[in-house]
């Protein structure tokens, strides 16, 4: 037989599970909002100002001078033993640097969580709405997603109770979350770990936002509570930089041996040479010095974009909350005007945003949408803002 | 209730598939041999003395000075586009960039297409023996993995068509593989790509060592000869350094957009900032400098290993291969003596390698082992090939 004549049918049979596996629609709407000219609240991109650009110039210098051939080497699923203690360091509670797994960015965290814990048809609740990777993280292992019902404090103790039995884990993001930048007070922390230590549910708490607290710092970690019952995940991509793709989680012995091997089989290892960049970057306290001034940045932000919301929204019916750090403001159309509607209109305004719809595990509010007010710069949010006003207005007034 | 109340018990259940992940014996053991005084032949670590540190130094600087927030900001799941076109120009057929998926190293690419293609109980064909990595990343999708007979040319077609129908994918390691060292010939090559496509079974083509020849490049990829059927998966781990994890996956249109999915809900894209690097040390050619210069080392390396062999085991009945080039050689001890007896013996002597048990799908060669020969200097190869020699001659003789 000669190759020309080899049957053109390949043959592929997919996994079950790839029928689960669909484009995030983040994506395929940033697509469309990066055009040149669009001002985008849709990207969940940190400020590229906050980047300390020297300071990795810097440390790539050193690493690769004092330490090239064992950086540029093969090593430890775990991590660099100085990034674990850093991170250990760095934690409201004592953690053993020894209970820490470096991942390769948070979002590995949330996919090793589910391949040790997750079955086909597992139940697993999240909030609701909730961070649209972590479904997308999920999705792969076929879960069964539940939202715990929520409001602006994070999720009803008595609902997470009450779905509690049977449920894998549930997955709660604290501190100013994505996507609605709202935090969990302290009232609200303690009858959560309580509900769910009385039900045996273990807790996922996913943190990237925590450190990026405007006036003052959120209360202890839910993990820092219940630490045996905890997974804990972070990440340096909202503090130092995305692009080096470091992450890490905490976790308690249960499921601290089968996160590292399902680690190991993932990529063998986050990359050693970022691993000690960053490592180098955090020494001296470079974090003390650095995060105050992206919390300065993102608060004047954020209250740009607030004036903005009250001087261009008002008598529209529009609701927003004033989150108390991240990344994220949350705001609610009014009856009759759906995020999907408003989307097209405010695009030929050359405005973007992300409709909420996609991060509810259940039944959405169509209403809802999520705007970023780090990405652009101040003068540019109010223009933004003014734009999508002019939409909803229009809108709103053809009924 | 106080939080010292809470339950101490945690209540994690674990997904049924973690019971298939385990630790890694070839780490186990690395942990014991890399201790000091030991000569190594266990590990898979290339030699150290082969990474370009000062262009990547180099690298470095420049990316972060000329593109500094763009390296570090998020970037895209397919991977950085002159990094793909990159990778594109250096294979060996016809590859259009857009086919192309950056990975955090080639063991991601291997738990991508575990996600992609195996459901619970999906038979999967492995050569025998195979990469122990590769039943690593398969195993959390429960797979029932078989080995195909194999000789020193790689897989036996006939058997590879018996067993065809109903398999999933066939993961093939063409050139030099691990842990065997050895390699398909061309009429090989030919008739396994027949039997493949007369029984429409895909392919896996893992080809993490073929740029690592010592006389003649080895014959084209599986994947050249039937693309569309054919998933390659290359790595810049052994060429540059396996410290940036990067590798990256060659994808028919019916997988492709499938993996690029299971790609972002793993990670969401592969460190910006080594793509850049890379993508930087790769231009002007360097890789048809620096190339030649790591297969005359591993070739030396090789000789040394072969000599010392011939010179220190004659009369034992130890039997090895001559591989054409990569890392590897595979040793097969005489009947009566298996390599987990003569492990702890060649210990005592400071000298380590991997028994070959592990990398068997199916029922192991006891007697087998494999020995790395690019990562300790020539001088050591004498003297623990002496070792080992002595350590098998005590146990021949002991009977």
């Amino acid at each position: 037989m000669n190759p020309h004549d080899l049957p053109t049918t390949p043959g592929w049979t997919l996994a079950r599970r790839a029928e689960r596996m669909n484009p995030s629609v983040i994506r395929e709407i940033l697509k469309v909002t990066e055009q040149p000219g669009i001002i985008s609240f849709a990207g969940g991109l940190p400020s590229p100002a906050t980047f300390p650009v020297e300071a990795f110039r810097t440390a790539c210098d050193k690493v690769l001078r004092d330490d090239g051939t064992a950086a540029l080497q093969y090593a430890a699923s775990e991590g660099y033993a100085p990034l674990r203690e850093a991170v250990a360091a760095m934690l409201p509670w004592p953690v053993d640097p020894a209970q820490i797994l470096i991942t390769t960015g948070s979002q590995q965290g949330l996919d090793l969580v589910a391949k040790v814990l997750i079955d086909s048809g597992s139940r697993v609740l999240v909030e609701t709405p909730t961070y649209l990777g972590a479904l997308q993280a999920f999705a792969p292992m076929e879960p069964s997603v539940e939202g715990v019902a929520s409001d602006e404090e994070g999720v009803d103790p008595a609902d997470l109770a009450a779905r509690a039995p049977g449920a894998r884990f549930a997955y709660l993001l604290p501190n100013f979350q994505n996507p609605t930048g709202r935090t969990m007070t302290e009232s609200r922390r303690q009858a959560v770990v309580e509900a769910a230590a009385a039900a045996g549910l273990p807790l996922v708490e996913d943190n990237p936002y925590g450190d990026l607290w405007f006036d003052a710092a959120p209360p202890p970690p839910l993990t820092a509570r219940r630490p045996d019952a905890s997974i804990y995940l972070g990440s340096f991509s909202k503090i130092l930089a995305p692009g080096l793709r470091l992450g890490f989680i905490v976790a308690p012995p249960a499921v601290a041996p089968k996160l590292l091997q399902a680690k190991q089989a993932a990529d063998l290892h986050t990359p050693g040479f970022n691993q000690r960049v960053v490592a180098e970057v955090l020494r001296d306290g470079f974090l003390a010095r650095h995060v105050p001034t992206i919390r300065a940045r993102y608060k004047a932000q954020r209250d740009a974009m607030l004036a903005a919301l009250t001087r261009e929204m008002a008598g529209l019916g529009v609701h927003w909350n004033q989150p108390e750090g991240g990344m994220f403001l949350w705001l609610r159309l009014p009856p009759g005007l759906t995020a999907a509607r408003l989307f097209p209109a405010a695009l030929e305004r050359h405005v973007a945003f992300v409709p909420g719809a996609p991060f509810y595990a259940g039944t959405p509010d169509e209403r809802t949408l999520r705007l970023s007010f780090v990405t652009v710069p101040p003068e540019q949010i109010d223009a933004g803002i003014a734009a999508l006003a002019a939409a909803t207005r229009q809108l709103v007034e053809a009924g």
